[in-house]
């Protein structure tokens, strides 16, 4: 148990003064401790989440060969030219920032590497349909009390993760590429809920007109043209009203930029548009909803997490399949079982399981 | 309170025995009983679960445009000439099964009506990613204990619902059409990977052949050709072996079928392509492991939605945005709040609030 070789591990303290005061180091040991899921990575959340709420969070989401990593590198580029620190969380698996790049990605990312003000860290993505890791909230969490101006989330947008990041960003970007058929579009229309800023990036390809303005088709159809995912709870059901503001929805147009993200062109506008957004959140007391949507969707997520666990360690894996076998050869109904699986749970004695 | 002018509201037993004789009337009652989440929905689904386990369930998925709709049609046709029964569930806000028909769909459908071998619902969709609505599973128990030979439940293919069709279909059929190009593809690959069996519908249109060189290039790229998702369970976290079966992943071929729905031609095909798959399931020991995972599914969402209501119930909407408040404010981090809905859930005394 004692450790032999290891180097002597930083208590919380050390971990939050080092991460507080802009040590690299030590931010990137928390974060793993984060993700080993540490006995004690509870108690450094708690220790620096007073610390938090300084960083604009910006999600970036689209499909596989869209170039959004490459836009991602260039779009960091573009916050230092203004002076911001920038943090990027890749939760990808497609993403050359998660070990799946192609030759000339590494070497545009390597224009980040050394540069202080940038941090980058790839996540691991839960299940091959897409969404965020389990622990990308608190990773967040670390990078925000860190200090960091802007924390970019990279997401593949498939499945989940777009809900997922739709609840986590405070500005969802998602990017396209030239070349998709009108009716391609139409599959995508749950994707264009979830963006406040859409991108056609290759913009220097042929039907990139075609494109843009079969985005913008699908806009003038939709609502208006504000995202419309909130928070979808379903343990805390909750719906979050906008009630610090009068019209939260109104006041802001969804456009459609174009970029070359491997010349630059047509990124620094898109940092514009990310920053007028963020002005407008605020402004609008949007960002109060979306604040409030995150913090539902983090404790939904914990509470969640700490009824697995008290049900991983009451009931044995064993108990739990031979539960389900009473269930498959019709000999108890799911109601009833249901009902076991919530005694254990609760840690009350189990009740009648009379209907 | 008591009714006035209403028809005499049929009691569980009378549902339970109009429904196992047949009576369409009562079924649809019954559908409706649980979609309202009557106080006496848990006791009908209770006394109808030992019934069922007939049914084979045919999950059908695509984009909206690829046709799915008409080919739900005509493959009910083809189980009829088979003598066999069939149910269907759209959860699909485009299917002209859920009110969203062109006028040529609806005269196609209508060649189903008046059939009393076939019975058709629509179902609303949970929010605005897809996703099977939430009495989806109980109205499956319901058609079961009816005893239709074969349920179809057809999904628009966007976000959560491929995931949820996954875990709740023995066969996935996934439908595509011709026109997408190979970036496309790419998008999709988490779509195919829920896939027993993949359908180029349209398949008198241009690029039909290229369409399906791309879904069988993918399935060469992906693994082995069976489909992949499981029960991806948040609370139960359970991952359901295979215990009974030496290799459920192996034997069975994912292949890609030729239909144009609207002739007829290839649906035969389609149709025994499914039996197959329903035989390989049944001899391979894999549909065990699948309706062990569809279980867990359904357990899981009892418990979650019992917990939910007694979160509801226990805590009041304002206290609970009273909490989220504490939080966004920083006064509280999201442990200790955390901690505190839990012990509201689980109705111990509120423990310590210390790290």
């Amino acid at each position: 148990m004692a450790p032999v070789k290891a180097r002597p591990s930083p208590d919380v303290a050390t971990l939050v003064a080092g991460i507080r005061q802009g040590n690299r180091l030590l931010l990137a040991r928390a974060i793993s401790r984060i993700e080993d899921e540490a006995p004690d990575a509870q108690a450094l959340l708690q220790a620096l989440f007073p610390h938090t709420g300084h960083a604009h969070l910006i999600g970036i989401t689209g499909a596989p060969g869209t170039g959004k990593s490459t836009l991602v590198t260039a779009l960091v580029q573009a916050y230092r030219a203004r002076g911001l620190t920038v943090a990027v969380v890749a939760v990808d698996p497609t993403s050359p920032f998660s070990g799946g790049a192609l030759l000339g990605d590494r070497v545009r990312m390597r224009a980040l590497s050394g540069d202080p003000g940038v941090f980058i860290r790839s996540m691991a993505t839960r299940g091959n349909l897409g969404g965020l890791s389990k622990t990308t909230g608190d990773v967040i969490t670390l990078l925000d009390a860190a200090g960091f101006d802007r924390i970019v989330v990279e997401t593949v947008g498939v499945g989940q993760a777009e809900v997922e990041i739709a609840t986590t960003a405070h500005t969802t970007v998602v990017v396209e590429a030239p070349g998709l058929g009108d009716e391609v579009q139409a599959i995508k229309a749950g994707i264009l809920e979830i963006g406040d800023i859409l991108v056609v990036n290759k913009a220097d390809l042929p039907g990139t007109d075609r494109t843009v303005k079969a985005l913008e088709a699908m806009l003038e159809m939709g609502r208006g043209g504000t995202r419309t995912v909130r928070h979808h709870g379903h343990l805390l059901s909750m719906e979050l009203p906008a009630a610090s503001s009068p019209s939260p929805q109104a006041g802001w147009t969804v456009t459609v930029l174009k970029t070359v993200a491997t010349t630059g062109h047509g990124v620094e506008a898109l940092c514009g548009r990310i920053e007028a957004h963020r002005d407008w959140l605020q402004e609008s007391g949007e960002l109060d909803v979306r604040e409030r949507a995150r913090i539902a969707h983090s404790l939904e997520n914990i509470v969640r997490a700490t009824l697995a666990q008290r049900m991983a360690r009451e009931l044995p894996a064993q108990a739990l399949q031979d539960l389900v076998d009473t269930v498959r050869q019709r000999r108890q109904d799911p109601y009833s079982a249901a009902q076991q699986l919530l005694a254990t749970l609760t840690g009350a004695a189990v009740s009648s399981q009379e209907a």
